[in-house]
């Protein structure tokens, strides 16, 4: 055994006890990160809808069914509203007109994009319908991103989601996002919470800034 | 400090060193369970829907908003099949009209719920808007359960969320099933996966058997 790898072998032990010593209000997300972060206060609607939609990496995009005579079909989609840290709060995604979403959008723009703190890891052992367990509808029309996007779409989602640099250029991936014109927020007690487009694409305060730590087990 | 104490430390280190010896392909889900199951092969698409369905707890119900104009509205739901090992392949959930879904599902039942196989644990470094990481659309009409039905439902939902059985009286709660109709299924490369309502409630193999063991840090 070298040094190298007993010293590896110490530092994954460490990590090991303090991953068990973890207080319940820190999770392990499913891809095995550990994140270190600070949730907005649930006071702060515009800044908590941003952290989600910064934090989130994926969500279900809903359309109107054209193959299912107008029923709303919910689709798992990757998204990507910036680069870590700099998101803009609008998402964009990579999609294909294989795929039932991109063919609905484009005959019907309507669309939900739907996301959950739960994926995030600060739950706590709170059930995802709990109302303190925050979940968002962006709800708005889903639409082809204009040339002069492309860059910032490239960035913010080949950043977030790597493979998709790779993914087949035969299936003609194309660059969409959701101009949004409502959204629905529950993040605490009490009902939705008022939250205006104006307001989540230009918080006034400064609680959506947040200390982000990324460490990798 | 005690034997018990001592000892419960032990446990806990031999399974920190386990946690962190564990494959690539064994995930830590965000509420911290170790899910070791088996998962059907892709080809089998009976079998896979009934596992991710049985094995997810939250979902998203998309409804047509009547308060967004026909509007497609997704929201975070938690559901359930079915007891832990019992699934029945047809989702049950848990809903008040104070919230959107349940009115509009009211006044246009037409619904779909979406799932993915990433909070499970189970698709690795995958992206999960890579085919191989499974998803799965159930449409169909959103409706209140039958009174016949409420037993089950009742062990169904709080089995799996116990929290549920003390959400506040006042808020009116009602049990609703989704009566299925249509079923989307990616679990491979390749495109959507044939698979009628017949063969998902009555799947013919043996393959929806599968192995599941639970143990909770």
């Amino acid at each position: 055994m070298t040094t190298a790898t007993m010293i590896k072998g110490l530092v994954h032990f460490v990590f090991a006890v303090y991953l068990v010593s973890l207080p319940s209000g820190i999770q392990l997300p499913a891809d095995g990160r550990v994140l270190l972060l600070k949730k907005p206060d649930p006071e702060n609607a515009a800044a908590t809808a941003r952290w989600l939609v910064a934090q989130n990496s994926w969500g279900v995009l809903n359309t109107i069914s054209s193959e299912l005579e107008g029923a709303p079909f919910g689709n798992v989609v990757s998204f990507s509203d910036g680069e870590p840290g700099k998101g803009s709060g609008v998402p964009y995604f990579y999609l294909t007109t294989l795929d039932p979403t991109a063919r609905n959008a484009l005959i019907d723009p309507r669309a939900s994009l739907t996301i959950s703190e739960h994926p995030v890891g600060t739950c706590g052992k709170r059930d995802p319908e709990n109302p303190a367990c925050a979940k968002l509808t962006l709800n708005g029309k889903l639409k082809l991103a204009d040339p002069k996007e492309t860059e910032f779409a490239i960035s913010a989602l080949f950043t977030k989601h790597p493979e998709m640099k790779d993914w087949p250029k035969g299936h003609n991936f194309q660059f969409f996002k959701l101009d949004i014109e409502h959204l629905f927020l529950i993040d605490w007690f009490g009902g939705p919470k008022p939250l205006t487009v104006d307001q989540y694409l230009h918080p006034k305060t400064t609680e959506n800034v947040w200390i982000r730590g990324l460490l990798v087990i």
